[in-house]
This record gives structure tokens, C-alpha cells and sequence, in this order.
């Protein structure tokens, strides 16, 4: 299993009238958590995607339990519970800074080949940076 | 059950560097849906929440089957199953010029009162709008 | 000379919680009205790109003379006054429903060939719609 | 004079399919260099904002010379030249990680008072911060 944090400061160009940050806008936050957590085992979404492998999102679930708001300080933990095959899973919790639980969700992306947009396997320098947090995960 | 649907051209900063849609920008076309949807009805939004009314999302499920493009003319199809009480539950069907389906989506929200922060009834006016649509929904 | 006008309806994404338009946001309503005006004279800009044909902005001035609010329904007037070359320069003036004028803006593009990155002249096709707009402009 | 840079992570929702930063979104990134300027020398403008007084912009000017691109790490340098009266203007110089000039900006923003809407005189607060960045500035 591998886990991951990063932090992210509410912008006030994502705030709605409603004073709080629009629903739409936790999407590049989770994408933030997701290339970061990959850049902190080593691995660069930024080349796999100049090699030609995209990972585009398949499906996105999304609780809004508190607002998030203006200059908030906040905490996105990041989880990726299986290793991953084709597609790969991503859990979320996002935290402000008196470490209310604020959003959960989940996203599932797939990798594919950027010319044929046909699903494929990851890349072995992808899988390899993963085998360690897996290692007693035989059903994989 | 009330049925609408409304048409959104997929803009240039919508876009991301895969040619895609951005997956969080398909929020702001369910919202332009859920709005153009009350308007159709003959209920304003802005209205409401200028009488101090709110409706923060609470919960987002999307499922990306096919990517929206730079230009494509959308169709966005709204469907609200059940009346709504507290909660309100929009469901989303995203087409292409060519009709095919390239995401299916619900979200759920409340009404909730601006001053207090309480989730309330929807105002009368609102439920009056509704009324019509769902005369023989004696479970609500 | 060329003069069009198209209409946009302000989003909530598009507000932030000032309860203005995000002073950001005004660049993709600039950018409809340059494309709803290409289309308006016949030209696709979509097509053009898909031939190898960028173009990306040099060069944006805008001045924020009032807020745009939510769900105004918004009318951006575009003006292109010079025949374009390499470069093509657009002004915009937003107003509301009440007609007050927003803002006032104008940006400048540049043609380039997608491979090289470099400037070129826009293609005949293009030229073409032009020429009628700007008959007795021998300057050009 | 105050200076002061901060750095900014492109995120792929930024990007548009040319592969650029969107021109609309160097808006926020300004945003965000100014905001972290004022943090910088013990000013909050959240708590302004909450004390009743907001900076809208009113004018913005961008040269974009070098696109930025997918997770460029960038280094938004921001010079506040004059002390600040009922107006403060910014400029800004945005470097990728090869220390290129991508772009040059300014924007002139105005204090207001949240509730009349009319254009008044910094908090003293304010002033106070800036008083020893301007201590020979006496034409201010």
C-alpha cells in the first residue's frame, strides 16, 4: 500500500460566492496529490506521458463533507490500496489545518498508449518503483 | 420526473494538454445543466440564494466513457427521478454531435439556510414549481 | 472592419467569493467570442488547428471597469479593426443585461506552424474570409 | 520597493490542448504571488477581506513571451515599485526552472469597502507593513 501527503493552499480564483472552494475544483487537488505521490517514489508522470502513455480518469466519486475555503491550508492524503494493473485507484481525504476531514473520493484511471488510446499494462519503470510497497500482495 | 436538456460548447480553456476535457471541468457543464433545468421550470437559482438560500453539492459521481473535445457541441440531459425534499438528486448524461455517450454523472445537494448553515426545506415557491412534475409520487 | 457579438452566461465556477467574475475567467469568455466570431465569418478554428495551425495569445490588456455577477447574461462585442498578418489584434467590450459596460480588452494572437513553433501567415483559407471585411484597406 | 518571488507548480487542469498554460490562468498564479508577497511582510488579506475590505483588480496586462508547460516548476518574481495609496499595482516576471522569461504582467488593484462598494484608503495595517520597504519614498 503506499500513502502519501501533500498540501495545497485554497486560491481565492477557486472560491464561488458561495465563499467556498467550487466543487469542480477538487479535481486538480487530487490530481496534484496523484502526480506528487508518484514524483515521491520516484516517478515521473511528466515523461511517462512524453513516452506516450496517458492516464486519462475514468471515474470519479466525490463527498463533500465541509467546505473548503479561502487560503485554507489543506491536507490531501493520498491512497493507493492495490497494486496496480490497467487501471489504477486512488483514494482521498482532504484535511484543513484544524484537521477536519473535510472531502473524501476516489478516482480510477487507466493507462493508455497515446496513439492507438487503447488501454495497456503500465510501464515496467512504473511497476518496478511499486513492487516494494507490494511486496506480500500475491493476489496481484 | 422532470427531464430537460441543455447544450454547451466545449471551450479552448476546458481543454487539457491530452486534447481531453478536463475531468473536474464537466462540474461547471452539470451545473449550467441544473440551472438551465430550474430556469426551464420557471424557477431562478440566483433568486433563491439571494433570498438566502444555498445548495452546496454533496456528493459527485462521474464516469468518463469517452472524452469530450475541443469545440464539440454538448448535450447535457438532466434528469431529477424523485422530488425533491432537503436533498435534491440530479442525474447527467453527456452526449456528442455524433450522440454518443461520453459521461454519465449524479450529484446530490441540499438546501441549506445561508445564515445558519442549516440544511432546511426548499422554499415554497421551489416545491410549487416541482408540484406538477410529480403528481402521482405519493411516497414524497 | 469586423464587429460580432456573442452572449455568455456567467457560471458559478466562473465566480469567486467577492461575488465577482474571477478577473481571470474573462479570458476564455474573450476566447468564445474570437472563435463564435471566426465561425460567424465561416472559419473554423478547430480545423485550423487540426491542420497545424496554432494560435496562442502574445499579448492580453483588460480593464475591469464592473463586476460581471452570476447568471448575468453577458454580451462581448468583438471588434478585429486591422486585416490580420502574423499577428491578429482583438478588442472586446463586455456588457450586461442593463448595458453597462464591463470591461473593455483586447489581446493579440500570432499564427504559428504546430511542428516548428514558428510564426507564419495565416493559411489562404483563412485570408480569404477576410478579404470582403477589409476591401479598401490598401494599407494592408 | 518591495520584492518578492514565489514558485508555482503548473497542474495538468492548467494546461490547454497547444500544451500551454492556458493565457487565462497566469491569472491566478499572479493572484497567488501577491498574496504570498503580503504574507511574506505579516499581511493577511484573508483577514482583510474579513474585516470588510476587498482588493478587486481592475487592470491587467500580460505579455506572454514563452508558453509555460506541464509541471514546469515556476518562479512567479513580483515588484510592488510605488507605495501603495487607494491603488497598488503589481508587476510580475514569470522564470521555468532554465531561468527563461515566460511572461511580464502587471495589475493595478483597488481597496474597496465590502459593504458601500466605494474605493477607500488601505487599513492602516496595511500601511504600517509597508512603511520601511518605502522609508525614502517621499513623493508618496
Amino acid at each position: 500500500m503506499i500513502e502519501h501527503q501533500v498540501q495545497v493552499r485554497v486560491r481565492y480564483s477557486e472560491t464561488d460566492q458561495m465563499a467556498y472552494v467550487y466543487y469542480g475544483n477538487y479535481a486538480s487537488y487530487f490530481e496534484v496529490a496523484r502526480v506528487e505521490t508518484f514524483r515521491h517514489i520516484g516517478f515521473s508522470y511528466k515523461e511517462m506521458e512524453a513516452e506516450g502513455i496517458l492516464m486519462p480518469v475514468l471515474e470519479l466519486k466525490t463527498k463533500y463533507l465541509k467546505p473548503a475555503k479561502y487560503d485554507d491550508l489543506l491536507t490531501v492524503k493520498v491512497i493507493i490500496k492495490e497494486k496496480p494493473g490497467i487501471r489504477i485507484k486512488f483514494e482521498y481525504e482532504v484535511y484543513n489545518e484544524a484537521n477536519a476531514l473535510l472531502t473524501i473520493a476516489e478516482t480510477t484511471l487507466v493507462f493508455i498508449n497515446a496513439k492507438t488510446g487503447r488501454p495497456i499494462l503500465p510501464p515496467e519503470v512504473f511497476t518496478s518503483f511499486f513492487e516494494k510497497y507490494y511486496l506480500n500482495d500475491s493476489k496481484n
